[in-house]
């Protein structure tokens, strides 16, 4: 498949090459076409990894992640053109992070609690299936659950178009994810939770020093 | 030991019954001396319950747990009195709701993000020891961790005052937490993030239909 990568930080890059190695063709996309870190992460794959602006990555791709950061994300997918991601799935990993007040951030207001940046995102782009998940974790585990206790832990993932949710399942589960651990909290409203997610998230890391944890809905 | 129990709702209930479960004396405290909840408390008890204000609970607790809902907490501490609380432990298990906007409810805003409930009960009451502990599960969960995954679940604890989270670490245990799953994220600051956990717990409750759930910290 082809897929656009929109972001080229440490979430970007983990994310499309997880992507290549399983086969699919990823075009990374930045503000300028001439990003330093696309190209390295072109230049670290053998194949099907090439670079470009946000516009050229969302023409490219069939499905798009939003890899950047949240505080961005709007105006990346604004950069992207609608046209672009007009019809096709946005998968959501970024979070409203809002690091103005110091560490560690606390959630951008006009984003948070009432409203959320997938929200956000869904409303600026009807016509695109915003689908939330991979949130509220460290980008290794996104990729490689079984990292931690066997993959045992839970994955949230939410969005209006259950068609796009399932497509995005069965990438999950490329990843590694089973089915079990996918849970669905319904439809994009609940980004308000899984995104709110990130000030205990970041204060575990801090209380444990470690970042490869997930949580697991235990029941 | 003898402990009031703030707020005669399903959580105050729930405490106070297992306190004297375990043979605890418990002093349900609410807004007046007759509360008819308060009543029915006492009178399903054989011994070791008891009912009054929130001065009467507080004045009679060694350890004061406030199980009042989030937006009322503050003036219920105030009405208990500044001298009944100070010099004690609060065991602070509410929660910063706000169902002003419809359901499921959102966070007071004036209490959540860069802020917290904890903290404003700490601020309020300087010489009060508060600890923050539970606020993420549902009651039933809280004094029986053993009712779902073996109890192998994480209940996060937060606080000020090293010796007050050893001395709540303590009750928990009696409640059936084993020392591994209780995780101290630190300062009541932290508070910020295990009250941020609303929000997705209210998402999964209303995506399971089972609000017997809690999150293990798997890494």
């Amino acid at each position: 498949m082809k897929i656009a990568v929109l972001g080229t930080g440490m979430v970007g890059d983990t994310i499309g090459s997880r992507l290549i190695e399983l086969g699919h063709e990823v075009k990374m996309g930045s503000r300028t076409a001439d990003n330093e870190k696309a190209r390295a992460f072109v230049a670290k794959h053998e194949r099907n990894a090439s670079a470009g602006t946000f516009a050229d990555a969302a023409a490219f791709g069939e499905i798009i992640f939003n890899c950047t950061a949240g505080a961005a994300s709007v105006d990346a997918l604004k950069m992207a053109g609608e046209a672009n991601v007009a019809g096709k799935i946005a998968v959501d990993i970024a979070n409203p992070l809002d690091f103005s007040n110091g560490m560690p951030p606390s959630l951008i207001p006009a984003l948070s609690n009432t409203h959320s940046l997938g929200e956000e995102i869904q409303k600026t782009f009807p016509a695109t299936k915003v689908v939330k998940t991979l949130n509220t974790m460290w980008c290794g585990l996104m990729v490689n659950p079984a990292m931690v206790g066997g993959g045992d832990h839970t994955n949230f993932i939410c969005g209006n178009d259950a068609e796009a949710k399932q497509q995005v399942k069965a990438l999950l589960n490329e990843f590694g994810w089973k089915n079990e651990n996918i849970l669905d909290l319904g439809d994009i409203s609940s980004a308000r939770g899984t995104e709110a997610v990130l000030p205990v998230w970041l204060r575990i890391w801090n209380a444990t020093q470690n970042g490869a944890f997930n949580f697991k809905v235990v029941s």
